[in-house]
């Protein structure tokens, strides 16, 4: 590597990491944002040409942005290893894509909006608060596979017995699994779900209130179970890092009380070996 | 027990151990689901033979799966001492049930959908998972008993306050605890009950309003109680089980603080009785 | 006291504390609930002949049972110094009072349907529960004074601003209340009460949304916040107790320490008077 | 300072920390709720002379009582640093500002409901509880803006893609945002947004599902963990201030271990050295 092409790479870096670069990414995002909220008015017609430069502008900024960001890597392959990257790195080219055609402007837009997760990636707490929740997501696929299978049954079972209530709400496992999603989340449960079903067949509500039971415990158990879990875990390496707290206190009595052992051995053996 | 019955039931072991065997019957499994799911849909006609065959496949299979699996126990005792192998041997005895009388089809179909469930006894976080369910139950059953006397009480007392109001709403104590619990999720609770109560009875809002805040109050205290009571010991138990964390770290002292207190006993005595 | 009265006091002692006693009281309670489930049916007139009676033994009973449990106790002011038997006692007391005024016979009922409430103080687990939620009370009322002040201010506001919209939902202080109370719990709080105040008052989203805000911020914070207080309390206290858990091993450790800290400078001591 | 000066300044502050005087602002702060829900009446006019002199009663009680715990402060900017003071103040001045113009008596009445919130700064056990709020405010203001994002997308999107459904639930970005606060809140979301728009695109169900598990995934994570993260750190600082409790007991053992090690390092060099 030339000599000049170090010194350029050193001062894109020191650029990447300049506060006040930082916060003309930020406010650039913002502006994207605000034009991606602008094209939904239907009034945006007279500001039209602007909102189009505009965007083309944002478009052209975030691309030179990300060629920096490459650039001041020393390796290619560096860039793309931090998670953060890659999510900004598709983000920009996804908005890159040329979509002319007035049929996919659509498709256009919508890759667009996705411009507003990159204040994700650029604001520290909220890539902590984003981490967390990546964290639980795997405990998480197995909880919502459970309800999955709970949904699957009593859609089945639902679809089956109600069939002949209401096309509408029972009429295959598809639907019925949607009318279950709304009765799980108590919209109209009773007045249009329950009281229908329940003319017909008076004992329904075993049915009803059995998965809204199962549904809101597995729920709750799980939710709860699964945040608390990733918190403590996060909550005492935190503090076993600082060094303060509780966690960090019974750490440093262990490896004292290992120091405090071995002393106790050694002068042990001392007063044995002392005539 | 002669020497190839021996050897085959080691084979049958290896074969219920198999990763592939493992991977076949969860796609049977799921293959079963989608059966059940597609018998919901009224054009299915058309497939109802090809469904029909695959049905009695699917049914075929699960059999010689248990089977396989309890030829493989040494002693056929010893299976059905797991939960689980109960759990499946029922599943696949339900839907062997004859019922081909086309009044009782509907049962038929009914326990054929529970088959979906041994999805859970095949993969082992989901088997964790209910395993951390079934254990809160006992102390769930108690807050569902309060919760009930609770629901009877205010059911009683509507009944006899609200009577007038509406039959339908208030008539008799079971139909007054049906309106209590679609008060408690909040469906139309204000617009389609108390209103037209408090019409009648303008001070009626009490009772609903403590109603409201009892029920709130016991499900959420007793919920989040019993969540985290059996989470926190579970991950106690982990914690001291692979000696990593806090619990870890403070059993691992205690125990040594005993041997520290043995140790310093001994070199007093032994300081006493030095000359 | 003489003999004769010691020994049969003895005698009531080991009734009520036996089991075949308590069950046969849980038995009656249940029986007595039951009746007044069935005094909500209207078509119940063909047996009220029965339940009349029926219904003066559970009440006889009780006064028996209460009767007992007084005379058993060596001291009668001894019995009132129990929080459960206070409220064994008033409910029975309630249910004795002699309504026999046709247009009082709806209290009488009333005061009778807290019989149920005995199965409370039957059941330990039950007693448990509740003394848990007891303990969280005074806590709790300071919540409920914090939300009722932001439920008076927004109902002030409320009423103030959005008079002339609905009368029926804004007319004063008390009803805008309710209507919060109804917002809060999301009933139909944007169909049938944000959506009509917007058309008059475009900006009244932001009253609605800093309250829906305020409120479950508010009410979650707090609840999780004492439900988790009151239990860390109790699992501590009950480890300590037992002997087993963290807290018991960390509690062990201190006492412990202190012991080898006394031994400690007693080594030393010696060490320094020893020439 | 003069002596006579310091002597009623002392008497003054005296008068402040006085019981009686403390349980007098609380009575004046219920009597000024009181007179404001009053004002909420239509029929009040017929009192409209007795509220309009006890309010200026009220207000002249408040102006005195800042302005005494304002001289019996030693210095002014001393008052100013407390914010419970300055929480005061504001009310207090807020109250007194004299809008006698009809039109704006609105904003007068507005600006004196918040003299209840005086309530929250009287009771010292509403201060803790409020403290605590603001505590967790930071960490909230960034999870409230992780949901405005997903918010912000959600509702671009749905401008989108819904527009052409209708107009008054998706006509702009604005709009779509508080049809989507109304389906994170379930009222109505089913019936009156999810199944019109399925009509017209029949996979709309995957926009919604989706958003509703991130939405409650979100807030319900980021809520749960900040309250207990702020909750364990409260409760571990009073334990530690008490000396009670599992966190006061470890912080006494590392103390004592430090000293347990200092004198262990002693005991071993006085054995070096003995010959």
């Amino acid at each position: 590597m030339s000599h000049s092409a170090t010194q350029w790479r050193d001062q894109l870096e020191t650029l990447r990491a300049n506060k006040v670069f930082e916060t003309v990414v930020i406010g650039i995002i913002i502006v994207s944002a605000l034009l991606i909220g602008a094209k939904t008015y239907e009034e945006s017609s007279r500001f039209e040409q602007i909102i189009y430069w505009l965007d083309w502008g944002v478009t052209l900024f975030f691309l030179i942005e990300i060629i920096i960001r490459l650039a001041a890597e020393k390796n290619l392959l560096h860039f793309f290893k931090k998670g953060w990257n890659i999510f900004d790195f598709l983000i920009v080219t996804a908005s890159l894509i040329p979509i002319d055609d007035s049929e996919m402007v659509l498709l256009a837009r919508l890759l667009r909006v996705f411009r507003v997760l990159r204040l994700v990636s650029m604001i520290p707490e909220l890539r902590i608060l984003l981490s967390a929740l990546v964290k639980s997501l795997p405990r998480m696929a197995y909880v919502a596979l459970l309800m999955f299978i709970m949904f699957y049954i009593y859609g089945a079972v639902g679809s089956f017995l109600f069939h002949d209530v209401d096309e509408k709400l029972w009429g295959n496992i598809a639907v019925s699994m949607l009318t279950l999603f709304q009765v799980a989340t108590f919209e109209s449960w009773a007045t249009a779900v329950l009281y229908p079903t329940m003319e017909h067949y008076p004992y329904s509500w075993i049915y009803f209130l059995t998965f809204i039971f199962l549904n809101a415990f597995i729920f709750l158990n799980m939710m709860i179970g699964i945040v608390l879990d990733v918190m403590q875990k996060e909550s005492t390496q935190y503090e076993i890092e600082t060094g303060q707290g509780e966690a960090a206190e019974i750490h440093w009595m262990r490896e004292n009380m290992e120091i405090l052992r071995a002393q106790m051995d050694r002068i042990e053996s001392k007063m044995d070996n002392k005539p």
